[in-house]
This record gives C-alpha cells, structure tokens and sequence, in this order.
C-alpha cells in the first residue's frame, strides 16, 4: 500500500505512539523486536519480589555535579524547544526495523535526529531541528576530527508495561553533558529544552521504541566542536546532535559473569585530567587495552590507579563490592567521585536506594586488589558489579590479576544484590513501579 | 583570461612549480605571502652565524620509536603509491590566496587533499585519490565522533632558497603515525607511499608553499575511526586524509619569550595512558587549562607532573633548559621518553645536534619546579625554550608558579643556544646547508 497523502504521512508519523495499541490488535504492524511477553514477565518479576520493599521516595545523599548550570558570559543565545523545526523522512527514507535477537549495541538507527547548530559569530544557539537520519558534512579541519573537542551522554527511552515512553533521571544526564561542555571550552544549554526537544525526536520514532523489556532504544546526545581551524583552542563553532538506536542488553542474557582484566601498567585515568567527564578522550585510548583483554580470555578492563591498585571503573561501568565485615556486617563499597571516575547515573541511584533500604553501610571509599584478594582468600568477598545506563548492572565473575585467577561469588546467592538492584532499576525504568525518577514522554 | 583547455588547465597544475621561476620573471603571478627577501635574509644569516660549527653528519643516539612498523596480520591490503589517482579541482574550485600576514595557524587549505579509506570488509586499505578540498560526509555515529578515535601528524613543507621545495625527516612523523594508529586499534600503512602521495600533493599546490623563510606550508596527515557503530571498540573502518595550511610563525614575530602558566593541579599525560602518541585525546582536554592560562595573563601552559613537579611539556611542545652546572659548564636537560611526553622530531633533532656539536653536555632527564627556582636564584638558569613542527623553537621568558613569577634569561645573551639551533634547523629546512634530514620533493 502506498500513502499518497502527505498529511496522512504526516498524521501517521506525527501519531504512531498513539495509533500503536490499535495496530497492534490488528497485528498489522511489523514491531521492532519482539512483543507479547512483558505482561507475563511482569507477573513473574512481581511474584518473586514481593519479599523485597518497595521503594517510593528519594533521598539525596551527595549531588555529583551541579544540577543547574552558570552559562559563560559570551555563550551567547540559548535555544528552545519552541523553536524547534521538523522535517519528517520521506517514506522511502525510512529505514527497516531489524529483528530483536539482531540488536548489536549501537548498530543500527532510527529513521530521524535532532541537530542544534552553535556559531559565535551569528550569537550563539540556532534553532534546534529534527531532521530525517543523516551524515554530517563536515570540513576535513574541523576540531572534532584533530583535538576530539567531543563529548556525548548515554540515555534510554523504556516502552513500559503501561505503552507509555520513559526517560530515567534525564536532568542529571543533561546536568553531566553541560559540565562536561564547560570542561571542553563547548558552549552549554538549558537542559529542560534538550530534554522536551530529545522527548519529541522520540515520539516521531516511538514505533522504534522496542515493546519488550529486554531491549530499550539508546539515545546518544553528542557535542562536537566544527570550527575549521587547526589550533589547539576551543571551538567557536559546535553541533549539538541526537542519535537514536534500538539497543538489546549490552551484554548478552544467559552469558556467565564478567571475566575481568586487571592489568596495573595501564591506566584509564588521574588526578587533574578528565576521567570524571565524558568525554570522547576517556574512551579511544581504552581500545587496545580493551583489546589485549579479550586477548587474554577475559570481556572488560578493570582500570587499577595507582600503587596499591586501586580499582576504579571495569570498562566503560563504575564498579561496586559487596563484602562481610569482620563483625559479620554486610557492606557495599564504591570508589568515590574523586575525578578519577565518571559519576554514573546508575552509581548513583543504587547509592540513593541502598540508603533508602538502610539494610547495610554504603560507602564511597576507596579500596585496591590486594583487599579483594584478602576477602575472596577469607571468603567474605561477596558480590561485585559494574553498573552504567548501556548495561545496566553486570555481575563480575573473576579477575585476572597478576598472574591469579581471583574469584567473585557474585551469582552463586540467593537473591543476590546486584538482581535486586536491576530489578528495581528496571521496574522504575520500565513503569512497573511508580517514582519520580521515571519521565513520562508525551 | 579564461583558459579553455582542459590538457593546457592539467599542464599547468602539474607542472606550475616548474613555471615558477619563469613567471616570477615576468611577475605575473600572485605568490601566496611576499617574495624577494629571501637571499637577501640567507647572506645576513650566514655572516651571523660564522662563528658556529656546521653539521653535515647525523649520529644516531636514541630512536625514540621503531622506525619500521610492523602490521597486524589481519590489517590486509597495503595502498600504494602507484595507485593514486588524480581529480583536480575545476578553476571555479581554487581558494584565493591569504596574504602572507594573514597566515594565521590552520585557517587557510589549499585547493587539494589526499585520501585513503580502509575498509577490513574490502580488504585492508583501498587506492589513495588526491581530490579537490572538500567536505567529509560521515555517518553521526562514526567512531571519531564519540571515542575520539582519532590521530594525526604535524609536518611541513619548506620553499628553499633554490626553489625546491622539501619535508622535514618525514620518515619519522610516518614512524610516529604508524605507532600512533597502533596504540589507537587503527590500520598501519606503509611510510614511504604516503610521503610519496603527500609529495604530489604538495606539488600539485605548490604554488601554495610560501615564497618565504618566514613561513611555510603545514601538512596534516590525519586518520580517523569511522565505522558508524556506538560500541566502546577499534573501528573496521578508516580514513586517512591530509590537508594542506600555509602557515606564518606560530608565534607571532618580534613578541617577546613565552610566559607559561605552571599550575600542578592540571596533568596532561600520566604513566599507563597515551600521553607519548599522537591522539587527539591529548588536545581536547587541554584547551579548558590552557583559556585559564591566557585568563591568568600567560601565553602557554606549562604541564608538570608529580608531587616534585616534574616539567614534561610547554603547550604542545617538547620543553628544554640550558643551565650552568656547579662546576661552570653547560648543561641542557630535556624530559626523557618515559611515556608522559610526546617524542618530538624537534626535540630529537636537537638533541642529535648538540651530541654532534659537542660542546656541552645533553641529557634525557626528569627536572623539576624547585630545581628551576634554585637555578634562576642562583644565576645558574640559562635558557629555556619550546620545541616542535609548529612553532620551530619558542624562547620562554616567565613562569608563572605557585603564586611567583620565575623570570627565565633566555633572551639576554650574545649568540644564545635557541637562537643557533633556530638557525641550524631552518637553514636544514630551507635547503640553506645540505643535510640527510631534508627531503627534496620532486
């Protein structure tokens, strides 16, 4: 059937996500991944938590980062939702939805982005604008390709039990992208109007919006400085864009813990540089340590800091410890937010609902390889997880360290803390559990 | 004149640095930056420098990196030279030439670029193509926009006072490159093809080479990750570019010395990490630090390292100091290669000069702050510079340190050591003294 009405296109594009419950009754539309089994699943998920207590506030513990942003003086205008222009794909412009099992991380796109354009010579912000997918036409010079004045957040939008679409904590990734824009000599935004302007791009692409809880669609705000010239300065001319991608888990389900390599001579990052930021410098100079990992049999780098091997990230995740206290006392350790890490969305909502449960200490503290030898030797080491937006929580199952083989007991408890803490997450996420973490897009 | 014919438009672009001369005669042509004070500026240069020995020989010392490269076995096919291919910019292409005191650094390209693209499912590296400058198209989720997988090099091409025009050692920026695009999961390649195809380019915008001693043309062979995929890993696609820059000094002429913003919070590189190859990871972390310097009044930053605040690196230059031992002699100390400086073609060719020249001691050794402010107490402090491709040798006048302001000597003295190795190595460059190190394109 082709659509000869251009306003039809336009209703249809404009109103999939409302038009969606009605189609699927049909069982006309071809979703992107598979459908059906949430509701089952939820039923299931329900029963084996109710030992678990709900959680319904939030406590704030410590603010990683300024949740409001001081613009520079020379910024210049910002941009606004209200502003913002769309431009729909042609239907011959749309791409095809691939299969659920076929969900690499970030390999395939939707049919739309958004773009906001920066100039300081024409006063800062433009309009922001939603365009059909497509490349970026850049000049050979510009800034992103030499000195990587680049910089991006990770994000996800949940298709609920409910149908309805949620962002998780989307104000503190935005808070986190402007801090990170400062540190970059980028300009910054007001993050509400990227927010609601990301919400809409959603909303146009909702149909990509996978209906199954085991997938959800990445969204990957990036900013990066164009400005045609070779010196090393920042960037008077920027683009600030937003991909989108349908993502299954970042690791694949049924897969045993993570095998982690632990390797002191490499270093991810220190003290007076840019670990805590996002930015586009923390992750290439990891490929070729990622890579003598799985050289050496194992999946992910566990970054050690300094002389006692301090543990600080496992791949691109922050990285939590369950252990025994010698008075028997449960305790969960993470290092803390001393810019040697990145300060994790995930981090830190599992730090925020362990505190709400007050069960055992949560700390941020540092601790090193030889204190996780020690208590895998006397057997109080008992969990250990990396956590972060793409992953969610991953189980660590063995460290490869200077010639050892340390093991972590992480999936041999019953209901271990790491499942509880995904399924709370994960509930929050996918609208099961009411919280105001969870942004309902409209 | 319009010029109609095709083979006449082909003649001249590929033979105009041949026609050079001939038109420069008859001053019909418009030469990129002034010409005609050269030889007059050689004869006043080489009465100066009378009273200095001259080098013919290089004697090896210490290769700061493996100058053969050896591929990966799965990297595939190599590109090669004699597969170039040739689309030259149409007349209504041709950029108008900058005046030669407008040459700021990096804000003019010349009419052509060279390019190669490697693709693993191809089959390694495809035929390198010089085509006319334009914009790179790439997919929003390329590599080297979120991982900053991304690496380049600095080099030059000099106009001598012959009218050949040569490189710099560019067998060591290749060597340089290719231990770069390892570090970085990227496809190495074979030196000597590309100098070759960077040599035809050059030639084919000779005309873009300054006709000066006070500037020259700024080659920037750059590679980049461009497989449009959002996973944290090495990129199955590349593409390795060079564009062209006529370029003045980069600092501006007849300012005085450097004065440099020491400030021991900010580190540029560390142990583990990548601060000794050529990624742009390196850059965009510093632009932030070095706007605090010029807010601060400085030019520069001054990167220093470790609780005894080692110096490693001023702006992105190689940094050395001449001082006075306690016995009275000479002695200039540079950073050694130790993982947390850049090896710098500069600074090895200093450091091969001195050796030579023999008349004061040299050496690759850690320095520190309090050592600096002892000696400048004491009247022992000398001389300290900057050195690489771009800025040549750059005098430093002040630190600003800890609240002090350490003055530095170095442009107070008769024949001053900076001044004599400025001389040696651009009288190499510009085919004043013959020399192994310079490269005549042809």
């Amino acid at each position: 059937m082709v659509l000869r009405s251009k306003n039809l296109v336009r209703y249809v594009f404009q109103n999939q996500h409302k038009l969606i419950q009605q189609l699927l009754v049909q069982s006309q539309v071809r979703l992107c991944s598979g459908h059906g089994g949430i509701q089952q699943k939820a039923q299931l998920r329900l029963d084996e938590e109710d030992s678990f207590p709900k959680i319904t506030e939030v406590s704030p513990i410590a603010a990683p980062f300024p949740m409001t942003i001081e613009h520079a003086a020379d910024v210049g205008e910002q941009f606004k939702y209200s502003d913002l222009s769309v431009r729909l794909a042609a239907p011959h412009q749309l791409n095809p939805k691939p299969d659920v099992d076929d969900l690499a991380f970030g390999k395939y796109f939707t049919d739309h982005m958004l773009r906001v354009s920066y100039h300081r010579r024409l006063g800062g912000w433009q309009k922001p604008e939603i365009t059909p997918m497509e490349n970026l036409n850049l000049h050979p010079a510009a800034k992103v390709f030499h000195y990587a004045i680049e910089l991006f957040e990770g994000m996800k939008a949940y298709r609920g039990y409910d149908g309805k679409i949620r962002f998780f904590r989307p104000d503190m990734n935005m808070a986190r992208m402007n801090v990170t824009a400062y540190r970059s000599g980028l300009p910054t935004f007001e993050s509400e109007e990227l927010i609601k302007a990301m919400g809409r791009l959603v909303m146009i692409d909702s149909e990509w919006v996978p209906h199954t809880e085991s997938a959800s669609l990445y969204i990957r705000p990036t900013l990066i400085g164009i400005e045609p010239t070779l010196g090393v300065a920042s960037s008077d001319s920027a683009l600030l864009y937003t991909i989108l991608s349908p993502v299954g888990p970042y690791f694949k389900p049924g897969a045993s813990g993570l095998k982690l390599y632990a390797e002191p001579k490499y270093t991810r990052a220190w003290p007076g540089g840019v670990g805590d930021r996002k930015v586009g410098s923390n992750y290439g100079p990891t490929i070729h340590v990622q890579r003598e990992a799985l050289r050496n049999g194992c999946h992910q780098v566990l970054w050690l800091y300094g002389d006692d091997h301090q543990l600080t990230e496992v791949g691109v995740m922050n990285i939590f410890m369950l252990y025994m206290k010698e008075n028997r006392e449960r305790e969960l350790l993470t290092p803390p937010l001393d810019g040697l890490i990145l300060p994790g969305i995930t981090r830190d909502s599992i730090i925020r609902l362990c505190h709400q449960w007050g069960e055992f200490s949560i700390k941020e503290q540092k601790f090193t390889m030889p204190m996780v030898k020690k208590l895998a030797k006397e057997g109080r080491l008992l969990e250990m997880f990396g956590t972060g937006t793409a992953a969610v929580i991953s189980p660590i199952e063995r460290i490869a360290y200077m010639g050892e083989d340390i093991y972590v007991p992480t999936e041999t408890h019953d209901n271990p803390l790491f499942r509880r803490l995904y399924n709370t997450l994960t509930d929050i996420q996918y609208g099961k559990m009411d919280h105001p973490w969870a942004y309902v897009i409209d």
